[in-house]
């Protein structure tokens, strides 16, 4: 642990908190989705964990979350000391280039031109040094007026994230390591994967941008004018009575586009993205596999437990990830399997298979249970 | 379906039921063992099959059980046509030979030389017509004075079951096809299993034995006079006013012995024991695998439920045996896998490892949740 240090002057952490996790279905839920869910272990939920790491860095009054009405309750109980003001609620879903852009303008309208830093609210980050460092360093970067996006050290050829490529140094002198960005890939396939880590320039998009708000603004104006439009549209009734009336009349209008489409990808090919890498560990806790390595092993045997360890017996098994409900989950014979006990539904299924929950989710949704989902 | 004929004079029907069906927890416990459950998805519990399937054979007032005293109210709300002369509670476990001999005993004491036949209350009979025959014959065998047993066709060389091995007819008009026996054998191994069947002489001994009170008690007096003395003593306090006193002085201490190795074993090398060949279908239901090939297949590809299969949904997953709680059991991507959700504990195993299902019961005694037994 470092020094405690002063949050960032001008500084405002975004946290767009969406997305219901459907491969770690049945743990999460249309109603508790992954967001709102500890699912380490630590007594804290993913946003709380968030939350708790920005704090540091934006100071209490400097984190912003943006989510949808439904969850707005549930957020504000698990994050007592947001104001009010700093809860920006969404009346549906319209992609993270609304709900971040809808962040910029509003905090626009309050603090005028400022840098905002986008965090989701569903991942998970070990090193808070490595990570307050290289935030520090993105927004000196952004200050600068490029859109920054932090790139994480791709540690295994994964298949499940997309990657940015990385070229020569900024040359700013407050941000020594920030790097051009050459450009954004989509989720690639294995040999493609491979042969990006060979490279040496591909690193992992966590999906963090840190920019001003005024330089996000006007790449929005000229990238996606009627979203931009709409969106500064709200932001100037956001503080007002009319807010009410200017959302319903014009959010539900809004382009659902992701901000890596929208302004990330073709500000990168006008060489106006930087990428500052990252040395902390990051995971999006996408799937069952991905929650296990977060895991400690509770056997030497590599099973893992989300729950009461107390609550498992295993024999002849080894590698499984169970998490418990309220009863004893015996498994016997079984390697690798993934068993999710919950008061309305089981799912009983294996690490090779996680990324596959979604298919679960889908069949029941055929089947008309969408009261499980 | 036969006509249905009258019950045969002076036969009594004995059922024994006993043992808790570890191999089948956590369906079966100590308190709700195998004999009360319900695993055909009947609505009957194999008692009450047991049952039902011998009133023809032996009259409304021809069943009597011998079950353990904790066992006495279910059994009777499961039974409520059962006479209170017709229940015969043991006050601790004192195996086979004790239980059919008490019965005897007081069977004799009630009515004279009759002839009993012994069913243990946790096996699954179909094919009731060829079962009655065989009953039919195997008491006119026994009231020439043999022992007998039904030996049951072997579909398999199973090293789950003892064997009985058949020779020469045993020439009873009455009985057609029965057989001298000429003994029996321990659960072989595979290779031994294989070379039995290969002979065409044995059969499944299914512990079903059919012979008159006189003669088992005689050969019970030759082979294991204090056991016989104990249990005449108790028989004849039985419908008295002594009962309860002559069974607390008397019960604990006989000797705990299988009817096999008392009685059966040691008669047949005097070839005093016949076998009726059953052409029935029969099963001791002794692990999941057993269940499962009581059960129809509800998806084409092998997968059983015992339950409400709209609370299943499998994808990715053949030969699956699942068995329902209160919850939807999602199953993806595993291939005869077991799946067992009770309230307070959940099994997950496959159906190759169903035969060690006790090593997880003892483990949890080991680890001193035995409230989960």
């Amino acid at each position: 642990m470092g020094t405690p240090s002063a949050p960032i002057a001008d500084f405002y952490a975004v946290v767009p908190a969406g997305g219901a996790g459907t491969r770690l279905w049945p743990l999460s839920r249309r109603d508790a989705p992954k967001f709102l869910l500890d699912l380490t272990g630590s007594g804290r939920s993913l946003l709380q964990g968030t939350v708790d790491r920005l704090v540091p860095l934006a100071g209490e009054d400097g984190v912003v979350l943006v989510t949808g009405e439904r969850h707005v309750a549930a957020a504000r109980t698990q994050l007592p000391g947001l104001s009010d003001d700093a809860v920006l609620a969404e009346p549906s879903p319209r992609d993270s280039m609304a709900a971040i852009g809808l962040a910029a303008a509003v905090l626009q309208e309050r603090h005028g031109d400022v840098v905002i830093g986008s965090f989701a609210a569903d991942q998970v980050i070990s090193g808070t040094d490595a990570f307050e460092q290289a935030v520090r360093e993105a927004v000196e970067a952004a200050r600068e007026g490029y859109v920054v996006t932090i790139g994480i050290a791709a540690s295994r050829p994964s298949t499940a994230f997309g990657y940015v490529r990385s070229g020569e140094s900024l040359g700013v002198l407050s941000a020594p390591t920030a790097l051009h960005a050459q450009g954004f890939t989509e989720k690639p396939d294995a040999d493609t994967a491979r042969a990006y880590l060979a490279t040496g320039q591909y690193r992992w998009n966590a999906g963090m941008f840190i920019v001003r708000t005024s330089v996000l603004l006007d790449h929005l104006a000229r990238e996606r004018p009627a979203l931009h439009d709409g969106l500064r549209t709200i932001a100037a009734a956001w503080d007002s009575p009319a807010r009410d009336e200017v959302v319903a009349a014009t959010w539900p209008g809004l382009e659902r586009i992701a901000i890596d489409h929208a302004v990330a990808e073709p500000v990168a090919a006008l060489g106006g993205v930087a990428v500052v890498p990252g040395t902390f560990g990051w995971d999006d806790v996408g799937d069952f596999n991905s929650l296990a390595a977060l895991l400690p092993s509770v056997d030497g045997a590599g099973s893992k437990v989300l729950g009461d360890g107390a609550d498992v017996v295993r024999i002849d098994s080894a590698g499984s990830v169970v998490v418990p409900g309220d009863r004893v989950v015996a498994v016997l014979g079984l390697d690798d399997v993934v068993v999710v006990d919950t008061p309305d539904a089981l799912l009983v299924t294996t690490r090779a298979r996680a990324q596959k929950v979604k298919q679960m989710v889908d069949a029941l949704h055929d089947l008309g249970l969408d009261e499980l989902l």
